[in-house]
């Protein structure tokens, strides 16, 4: 298709899609003449992605081009390719930052024993764990058990649903799972709390089930 | 404690004290002269609670508004009490928006039979869903009810733990749980998908397990 096509199909306006082809963020497309360049599906998905990084998951620019290259280019690992295309969505942790992480230490024991120490994600949950504790809401023994065996179970499904196939393809799906389902998961938890409390009482307060 | 105490203990700046004192949403001290008030513990912990909601979960000051106010004045009804101060919370929904929301009632189903068909959770998790399905990652019924039976086992555990006693403390917990509980898990979640992917291999491929 041609490039006016493509801004038709996927609503992204000309000006960005000639941006994202000058930033190497859209690969070229083909030419076929000198003022002719044709695209394809592939282009459509990509422009997709970049509003899904960019508009749902409120990922900085750097931060797709950091997405975008370990797709374009995963390297041998893949394990370390999705780590580096995960630490780059929100919240933003310092490059320089560097543990250790007391708290998200003591709970990332109870979550499995394969997890890298130094992962944006462990500064991540150290930040969320002092954030909580300093309201009182440290986290207990018994909470961080409960949670660490539910987002296990969560994960086991999520890498069982990976696509096969090519990488990164795998790797595209895998962060924009983790990107997209987290505010669903909280929604849904949200809604689990109204189950919960409705059936069997607010704060310690019963209260009549509706309907 | 005078106010320049408040002030050092909290780290609260006088003038945002001061503002918070205008506004109502810290009450007021108690006088003991014609130019000196006396603040006390609730006064630090509720400077806590404003800041947890203004910097941790990004609430705007109209959300604190809300928040304290069904904390301060509890209606009959907890969980509408719980209802209206949760949806007080990020992602805003729009004052006037209503459903159908079809993607998240076919998930709620899933989570319980005791969902406001109404509440701002539904339509986050309509958005929520919206955003995944645009990208390809519409939510198959398997999954939903995979992440459902998990998110309804950490929303018991929260219920079983949200302090007894005095309702506004109580509303004070779950809020400040929902909002900040919320990072703690999608932090854990993407460990749990680490742990995952280096004990069984990532997008189908094997890898080596680190250490």
């Amino acid at each position: 298709m041609r490039i006016s096509e493509l801004v038709e199909r996927t609503g992204v306006p000309l000006a960005t899609v000639k941006y994202y082809l000058r930033e190497g963020l859209l690969p070229p497309g083909r030419a076929v003449g000198a003022k002719l360049s044709l695209y394809g599906e592939e282009h459509v998905r990509r422009l997709a992605l970049i509003r899904a990084l960019r508009d749902t998951a409120n990922l900085p620019l750097a931060g797709v081009r950091t997405v975008v290259a370990v797709i374009d280019e995963p390297s041998p690992d893949p394990v370390a390719s999705l780590g580096r295309a995960v630490a780059a969505l929100p919240p933003a942790v310092a490059d320089d930052r560097r543990g250790p992480y007391p708290r998200a230490e003591a709970v990332a024991r109870e979550i499995g024993e394969h997890i890298d120490p130094g992962s944006a994600a462990m500064a991540q949950l150290e930040d969320a764990l002092a954030a909580a504790e300093s309201v009182g809401l440290g986290i207990s023994p018994e909470r961080a058990r409960c949670y660490a065996r539910h987002v296990h179970a969560m994960a086991e499904f999520d890498a069982a649903h990976v696509p096969a196939g090519e990488s990164g393809r795998a790797i595209e799906h895998v962060v924009l799972g983790t990107a997209l389902y987290e505010p669903v998961i909280a929604a849904m938890r949200r809604l689990a709390h109204q189950d919960v409390a409705r059936s069997r009482g607010a704060g310690g307060v019963r209260a009549d089930a509706e309907g």
